[in-house]
């Protein structure tokens, strides 16, 4: 045997079997524990955060559409697979830097698995709930949820995982620095900024790649070690030594320079499971000066080709200074009203239909949402441009907020367009009774042809599937996030089922085309790994290469974006699938 | 024992004792290798490489300032520490990606270390040498030097190691693709845009931090694995199977997407000892429809504080688009004559003499070297702005390159900044007789005090050990990378100990200051790391961490950026110190 390797460790995590619970007894143990060694492990968690901060989940709670504004810790409120698969057996809080690291270690010593979450609010992703049935919940952001700093002169802030984006523009309205600083939201303001980043997520200003525009992390490592990335690890010569590492005043640079010295770290704990970030920079948007949203509106289904062909050059050459959306007609609609307020039909709407709900609301097929920045002669400069350059799309329309007062949805980009958090467009989740969803969410080339073929795809999969197609075109950098919402009944076991089906047939549809998902649903997490298959998996053997040498035990979160560590036997940990056509 | 930890490895490889050499032998067997078995070795790459790609180094040729030009592979050019100290035993250069993975592989069974490199041209860091004497250079760029692709619609191109800034700007010319499509460039054209962008070099255009507008890699792990990353990992369903993985088309996404799905691995590769980058996608900015260079001298030593402060808000507002340059009258008139011109005293300048020269050469004592982006009405209102806001320092003058046509350091601004590559600013480093140079490149906070502190702690350094200051401030997104160009004369024994001082001590100058550097000379790599210590040197462990789950024996790279592998014995590896004051 060769010294330099470790040995081979025997895959022996497998799901429990099931059995009668006892008393107090969990929903779900964590794999491989028994309920007298989990006792144990919650009474020693119970010292280390006090017992009011740990919740052994022993029911499973009602879910309602209000769980986005109070997000259910132990489960998804967007649950596809039944309401108690994707479960916690406890979710503890811990209040603050040391505690999370001595959880990490009472996880090593258990070997239980955790499940690190900041607010709960992945909605569409998986919301609060972890990948391994039984897993502790870590629950960041209940306790830790201050903004540590905002710094004026280099326009960041360091925030801690519990933060929102109404929490952070809230504290730039508060201290007066919102004539200074705007910040980048997703669609949503609830969640955390934190939580976003660490998963890529993308908001709609210039500074609308999260990860691109955040700068140095605090990370504990699986065994427990606290590191600061990037100019943190260079210490403060300020920093007083008697004070915990966690609470040493950083280098003046940290939130400045994002690359320090050496291997830069920061993009193996996105997605990740390799550590649980605590902290992180973020840049914020100088004022630009001068702001100014806009609606596109074009007429015809088939217009979404030529306006994407508009788009490329224009977002390439800055003059689309933002990541602007096309947005489907009924993506508008469903924000301004549920289903029935538009149709009594069961079936999925035909074109003529969609027709005329666009006429009632006076929009198009496919709308774009834009913004321009900066003082006012540049913006005329730009405008010139984006105007002329959409108008030779036959019938395109151009509306500015303050013509269409009540159009919800312009007024609400408008907001969000400028980094202004709301919840306006959790409304579109009611589309369907009991309305819940989840993403799907192809990256592809910004080229008409793309988004065409993707819409013709994935429109013709959801009237399969018997459901309505609703989605956006998102432009990043170079490429287009296209992501669909399936919008399901959550208490009609059929339409989980369907949904279920549509997506899993969509990741293999996509797979086939090239076009591969940039972040999923717990359930799907397993299929898009493995469709990132180049060289006979060459990047998933490096990843778990990783994992295995800074997690040995597998104690953070397992089954994470399809990673599984040694210790788990991955196969006996597949999601029950609804392959079957509907 | 847990049998999830590997097993502890003895660090055996120490420097061989010296010795005398047999006919025929290196200058530097590799550690711990007698010379039979290197001989076997280079039997056995010759039969992979063929033997004229195989050129073992028995003697240390003589160098030149034609070096740049035509560098040496074996040996840094700009030796601080002797000409034979960092030297390879042997130079291989793989004719394809396959050749490199045998190597690597070669190198794993002979337990014998590699030190990648593409051009060489790493200058004022150690060139094409290795960290470990007696290391194979392998030099990427003698083969692998093809432009792959330029995506217009995508603007982006591909690229080999061996692709210098001047392959791809004339492969844009030569396609007529140059109206369509700018590269950025860092001061010298003629080294590798791979090699730059995995050492995080920069750059001065609006795309001038090169890593953020890197996107995808190919990678050759140390264990031979080709992996890509990003969208690169999904499969181009076009691709054919029957092909070796480095030549099947890659995902249509790879150069526009950087994330992927899962941890985004991209940043461990730069500085790095974990993977030989052979395929690279770097984003190309649109032709921006307009350009305007400009200079804006100020007359005063002081005025840097005020200039700095200019700079940060127009910076962040993106009034600065690009990466603008504040450089010290030295830096200029080096570029436009060696020391012997403008003086023949030989201790530092002292400011009446750098006041006469400034006044010769008709610039200020620092000198701002920016552009300004975008069609004419655009470029007009920030044109005001920068106008007015440097017009505050009394004694600013702002100057056009048509209104200085013999200012060669403007012209050739005028030139880097629309990301056109020269090798002008080479001349900088003929300021001595013999003149070689290493880089000091601490990063700071974007303000008048940081830059005024820096400049006379390093101006006094510099001239405590007999060297004139010369320097410059490059202002990124956020910070200055504070670059100070110590020009020494490498054929003189105590120049280069004076240069060698004068960089350890600034280092640790800095280090107590909370400044730290982005990147360095082979000499120093042990000692910043050092200063990235926090929290008991958490960084680097994880670094090593990593380290030795990729490359448990340790052949990629040993020592790069301070990251030694657990074969290796570090403290053996000391670089011989020049520490006693001048």
């Amino acid at each position: 045997m060769d010294k330099t390797q470790p040995p081979a460790v025997e895959a022996t995590r497998r799901p429990n079997a099931a059995a009668p619970r006892a008393a107090g007894q969990p929903l779900c143990l964590p794999p491989g524990v028994s309920f007298d060694k989990f006792k144990d492990f919650i009474k020693r968690a119970g010292e280390i955060c006090e017992d009011a901060n740990v919740t052994v989940i022993s029911k499973s709670e009602e879910l309602s559409k209000e769980h986005y504004l109070d997000p259910a810790k132990e489960h998804d409120m967007y649950h596809i697979v039944g309401k108690e698969y994707f479960v916690s057996s406890a979710v503890i809080a811990p209040r603050d830097v040391p505690e999370v690291q001595a959880m990490v270690r009472l996880c090593n010593e258990f070997e239980i698995p955790m499940w690190p979450f900041s607010i709960g609010r992945n909605v569409g992703y998986g919301g609060a709930a972890p990948r391994v049935p039984g897993s502790i919940g870590l629950d960041l952001g209940r306790h830790l949820n201050k903004v540590l700093k905002v710094d004026v002169d280099g326009a960041y802030a360091l925030v801690e995982p519990g933060v929102t984006y109404f929490d952070l523009h809230n504290y730039l309205v508060e201290n007066n620095l919102h004539d200074k600083l705007w910040i980048d939201v997703p669609d949503l303001g609830g969640g955390s900024v934190l939580g976003n980043t660490t998963e890529r997520g993308v908001g709609y200003t210039p500074y609308g790649d999260h990860f691109m525009m955040h700068c140095g992390m605090e990370v504990i490592l699986p065994d427990g070690t606290l590191v600061r990335t990037g100019m943190g690890a260079l210490p403060n010569p300020n920093a007083d030594p008697s004070k915990p590492p966690h609470e040493q005043e950083p280098n003046e640079s940290w939130q400045l320079f994002n690359y320090g010295f050496g291997p830069y770290n920061d993009g193996i704990f996105t997605q990740s499971s390799l550590g649980i970030v605590v902290k992180m920079g973020i840049w914020l948007m100088a004022n630009p000066g001068g702001y100014q949203s806009y609606l596109v509106t074009f007429p015809r289904d088939e217009d979404l080709h030529q306006a994407v062909e508009i788009i490329r050059p224009l977002r390439l050459a800055n003059i689309l200074q933002n990541v602007p959306s096309v947005r489907h007609i009924l993506m508008d609609a469903a924000v301004m009203g549920d289903r029935a307020k538009y149709t009594s039909k069961t079936g999925p709407l035909n074109d003529e239909e969609l027709d005329a709900i666009a006429a009632k609301l006076n929009l198009g097929r496919w709308n774009f949402y834009g913004a321009i920045y900066g003082p006012e002669p540049v913006r005329a400069v730009l405008w010139e441009a984006v105007k002329q350059a959409f108008s030779a799309v036959p019938g395109a329309k151009f509306y500015k907020p303050e013509e269409m007062p009540d159009n919800l949805v312009l007024q609400t980009r408008h907001l969000t367009l400028q980094g202004v958090p709301t919840t306006t467009e959790l409304a579109w989740v009611d589309w369907l009774p009991n309305g819940a969803h989840l993403f799907f969410s192809p990256i592809a080339k910004v080229t008409g042809d793309d988004a065409a073929a993707q819409y013709k795809l994935t429109r013709a999969r959801c009237e399969e599937a018997g459901f309505d197609f609703i989605g956006t075109f998102v432009v990043g950098m170079r490429e287009m996030h296209h992501i669909v919402c399936i919008v399901f009944d959550r208490k009609d076991a059929d339409s989980c089922r369907r949904a279920h089906w549509v997506i899993t047939t969509l990741i293999d549809d996509a797979a086939q085309r090239g076009w591969g998902e940039y972040r999923t649903h717990l359930a799907l997490m397993d299929q898009i790994a493995q469709t990132y298959n180049f060289n006979d998996n060459a990047q998933m053997k490096l990843n778990v290469a990783i994992k295995n040498a800074l997690d040995p035990k597998g104690i953070l979160a397992p089954g994470k974006n399809g990673i599984w560590p040694q210790a788990y036997d991955a196969k006996s940990w597949a999601v029950p699938q609804s392959r079957l056509r509907p």
